[in-house]
């Protein structure tokens, strides 16, 4: 969602160059770089607050994540937690998703997570959607040949389309829940801002966790 | 679900051979003879008392329905319905839906329905459940290639493991709905008894329509 443009975001994310990138398209293949130890690499598109990205980075210091957000009042929020927990596993990017291609080289990623994306629930809106085919397209490029994209919704409408989106795309699906926060396979679910609220008022989130399978002819027995 | 035993079937099954047929195995190839009309045939694997497949004969009366039930009593409530309304659309098999492909020849069938299929929950049960490997590879020997399998579920679980496994099988989604009863684009809906009573009790239900691709490279842009 679109915060209110905050002014102590700006100047924050200038004079802390270390924990945030302003020019990702500098980097592709040398993202290990900015990290205390090369290890697995996970992405999250469009992070908000940050806070499932932060809990992640805390409870799993043998990957590194980024957290990419387009919008700089919400991408200081998470600059305002790292540098108060320094976590060296976590990097900040203020850039757009749409870019991700000449951000990364080809299977720089491990994983990617979508969480509660905007759903552009508009027909003609439909290319804007994070799971549409051409986000599908450079996830595929940057993630290895084995890598996840884990999404989560709450949106219906969201959820639906993009079932049908990745599996017309050609991903092998890993696991689908319809309701993430009672469903057993799910125990360590982490949880976003929003996801916490939306949950707590008795609303369902939704998960797929697919791959982009190297091998996708029709199964034979 | 499991009826009890009513005495009063076996004899009327006995005595209407030309509504059902209880040797199917003599068929394959030969279905269009039941039916008044050469005309597009379609399934449905698990009738229970019938609801749903004689309103849809009643409502497409431009195609055949066989309706396939493995449960004596359970027949017996749809060929009562059959005797009286005497639809020239609709054959009734009393038969096994872990036997399709003795029953039917390659490409006989247009469109496959499952519809409240036993979900058989234990992990040591997947073998059972209509939407394992081993039925769909079925579905697709019986289908013309353009077929489709639409799955109609209030088990969350089934639902759940159905999405994955037709997934893995290499199958084409169509539409996917978490609420069939609140989905503009399900307006045409046809309940089974079942359905309608769950519903009735504000339980959700679930659908996937889809298809065996013909092809299913990766898809590239």
């Amino acid at each position: 969602m679109r915060l209110r443009n905050q002014p102590w975001a700006a100047p924050l994310i200038a004079a802390n160059p270390n924990e945030i990138l302003t020019r990702p398209e500098n980097m592709p293949g040398r993202w290990q770089e900015r990290f205390a130890k090369n290890q697995p690499l996970y992405l999250e598109v469009g992070s908000g607050k940050g806070a499932f990205i932060t809990e992640m980075a805390q409870q799993h210091p043998n990957r590194n994540f980024l957290a990419l957000e387009i919008q700089e009042s919400a991408i200081g929020y998470i600059l305002r937690k790292q540098v108060a927990l320094k976590l060296p596993n976590l990097q900040l990017i203020l850039g757009d998703g749409a870019d991700l291609t000449t951000y990364f080289a080809p299977s720089e990623i491990t994983g990617v997570f979508l969480n509660f994306s905007d759903p552009w629930p508009k027909t003609r809106h439909e290319k804007r959607r994070l799971t549409y085919k051409t986000f599908l397209a450079q996830y595929r490029a940057i993630l290895k040949p084995a890598g996840v994209l884990q999404f989560k919704t709450d949106n219906r409408g969201l959820f639906e389309y993009s079932l049908v989106s990745m599996n017309n795309f050609g991903m092998q699906f890993d696991l689908v829940s319809v309701d993430v926060h009672n469903d057993a396979r799910l125990s360590e679910n982490v949880e976003t801002e929003y996801e916490h609220k939306f949950s707590e008022k008795g609303g369902a989130i939704y998960q797929l966790t697919a791959r982009f399978a190297e091998e996708s002819a029709p199964h034979s027995l």
